[in-house]
């Protein structure tokens, strides 16, 4: 059994299963240079096409894991529970659930990346909060789950590194979206984050990174397999992403609604996703025996105000103004507003969910490239709702605009990404499964 | 039509067909550096994965062939042809046929790359000829092929750069065997080289770069119906490769050799392949009608001794020392010679020829790197063929040793490469097929 990268690819190559040291050997060596980058890209192209067996992506994901950090929690008393979202538009379920779970006696120990997207990433949502911080060393971190029961900062430890390397590699060669390395990309992270029960949010729909419902249903059933078979407890949610799912879409604006729906003033989808995800969280760690039991003690969370009070502390806790909880007012505003209307009469019969995302990106609040600077402020402000009846002249939504938004862009991009017939579209189901 | 190396290697990953522009625009970004290795190494095991049609083969060999210098020989008069054998073991054809070939009227003008093998390439035999200079500019190896008619120099010319790229990726990254590059690699080479009229030599059995009968046929078709694609004439055999093709192995044994069939002192099948390529040049060159004719007319030029006198010719106007043709105890002889015997009595019932090869290259007749040097005096002369009968103590095969040799690792190997059984194997066809 030769360790060497070409006998690696070349089992690959002709649809064989890597066993474990084999893709030690190369999950190692792309970390250390020993398998050079145009043989990780030809084995990733192989994978691409051969697939991956579920030992294979197991022992994938677990290598990755390994590759760097590894966080110990352990030390925290109580279930410690993580959650992942493969990204959408509005989709700010995690300020939410976070401290309603919090509230509920699971340990919230969320560390995320900043990734790309078409807003900023939870990190830059929270930054936008005056005083906020998401930098914290491991042990302050571990100290504030412990006291304020939640805390979501960005990556101080060197989570997975081999994902870094290979993820560079994936962008430039077109192997991203490939069952396995999504999988093995997304769970490596979550494991070497040391929680004992992952939730995870798979969108599917004209803004989710699967590009159908089958592929969305895979993915989600996938990891949940994988995780589990790593020893943690998963579940994943299938929700729809045919529609942005809250109405916010901008980093300060999706605080603002966040704040909003923990405020007891905002019903609908976002809450409803965001408490599911949290009852499964609930009822994974035992905190709860069923899911139904799981909404109503969350929901009963925001009733009393707990949870907005529970944001607060985590706020004043990294360093953040909890005032804001109270008056999102403080939040930053952008300067100017401008309707995006209707130019028919008729019903909204879809969205393309991706383009609304892209055209918040074009008013500043996303970013093509790491380094491009967001306006925290920006976004759209939908009003409409897949179904909704609509009159010619009708606002559709509001753009907020700042300094430097490609506006036309952006408006014009919204007006096409929104569909009006005569007929009212069938409803579509929020949660479309619930893979355990 | 986009021209991103992401959007080529993402059609080839789902299937794609390529076309022309975006075949260029990788073999032209390989050499540039706009396709950068990784990308073209995910690109190459997209290609092996999927495969490509004659459309796309002919374009790759093609864009390779432009990627660098073309010969234009086209102000020598007549036809000009070359050769070319994937590769085996003591396979001397070309050292035989270019001077027949020549002594019948159509020029050979051979530029020959100097590769990795069991033993020395073409050029490192020549060099075992005292005083036999390889490098010639363009304008004097066309002067040789006009005046003397034939010319075996190594490559001056920076024929097929993207070819010397793409293959040193492949080497790495195991996509050496894929059909299509392989064609794309030997042709764009003869293309850029421009001959008239090719004829190749694909080796089948155990000795053979193609592992199967079925893939050496397939190698074969292919490269004849893209080769004629082109625009030359191109034909190919199929030639047995499941024992030495010659006796000799080894860079001065194979001169040796190949002037003992020059001289008409050796029959067999060295000089059978030989007569029956340069037959199939004459032919598509124009110079005979049948392929029995050129053999008859070739045979002829040794019986004459116009062919030894031709090799003579040849190696006088490189600066060699042409007296070897008379007295081959002029080329460099090893100081040792080893006997290996038949340990029992039997028929000859089959050999590792790849082995014979690497036991060979173990007494330092070919190299494992570029850099390695060679010992051209040493090699292997065998002394039985298949179907042979034997008796326990005869004398099977001859090392011919040299003072770096790996004398012990060589013997070992070779004895084991040779299978002596009861029953006499079935006689296996020369020349298998022809493909034109």
């Amino acid at each position: 059994m030769s360790m060497n990268p070409c006998d690696i690819i070349r089992k690959k190559r002709f649809g064989g299963e890597l066993n474990e040291k084999e893709i030690r050997a190369f999950v190692d060596g792309v970390v250390d240079g020993s398998f050079a980058d145009y043989q990780a890209a030809a084995l990733l192209m192989a994978i691409c096409i051969k697939g991956m067996t579920d030992r294979e992506t197991l022992a994938l994901t677990l290598a990755m894991a390994k590759s760097g950090d590894t966080l110990d929690l352990s030390d925290i008393d109580g279930m410690k529970a993580d959650k992942h979202s493969t990204g959408g538009v509005g989709d700010t379920t995690s300020l939410i659930l976070v401290p309603l779970v919090a509230c509920c006696g699971v340990k919230m120990a969320k560390m995320s990346g900043r990734g790309l997207g078409f807003t900023g990433g939870t990190l830059d949502k929270l930054e936008s909060i005056p005083g906020m911080s998401i930098s914290k060393d491991i042990d302050s971190f571990k100290r504030q789950v412990r006291d304020v029961g939640c805390a979501i900062i960005g990556q101080t430890a060197e989570l997975a590194p081999a994902d870094k390397v290979l993820y560079a590699l994936r962008d430039v060669t077109s192997t991203v979206d490939c069952l396995p390395l999504v999988v093995s990309s997304i769970l490596s992270k979550k494991l070497a984050a040391g929680c004992d029960v992952v939730v995870l949010d798979v969108k599917a729909g004209s803004g989710a990174i699967m590009d159908t419902p089958e592929k969305s249903r895979k993915l989600a059933e996938t990891m949940v397999r994988i995780g589990n078979m790593s020893g943690k407890r998963f579940s994943a949610l299938i929700t729809d992403m045919d529609q942005p799912l809250g109405n916010y879409i901008g980093n300060a604006l999706e605080v603002e609604e966040a704040i909003d729906v923990l405020a007891g003033r905002t019903e609908g989808d976002l809450k409803t996703v965001s408490l599911t995800l949290g009852a499964h969280i609930l009822r994974n760690a035992g905190a709860v025996a069923t899911i139904d039991e799981g909404i109503a003690m969350l929901d009963e969370k925001i009733r009393s105000g707990e949870g907005l009070k529970k944001l607060g502390d985590m706020i004043e806790a990294q360093g953040g103004d909890r005032r804001v909880t109270e008056d999102t007012g403080l939040l930053p505003k952008a300067p100017m507003h401008i309707d995006v209307k209707a130019g028919k009469s008729g019903f909204i019969t879809h969205f393309n969910t991706s383009d609304i995302g892209n055209a918040a990106k074009l008013l500043g609040a996303g970013r093509e490239r790491k380094t491009d600077e967001l306006d925290l402020s920006v976004g759209i402000v939908m009003r409409k709702r897949l179904g909704d009846a609509v009159k010619d002249g009708d606002v559709l939504a509001t753009l907020h605009v700042g300094e430097k938004s490609d506006r036309i862009g952006a408006y014009n991009l919204l007006l096409k990404s929104i569909g009006i017939g005569d007929e009212k579209p069938e409803p579509r189901p929020l949660i479309q499964a619930v893979v355990e």
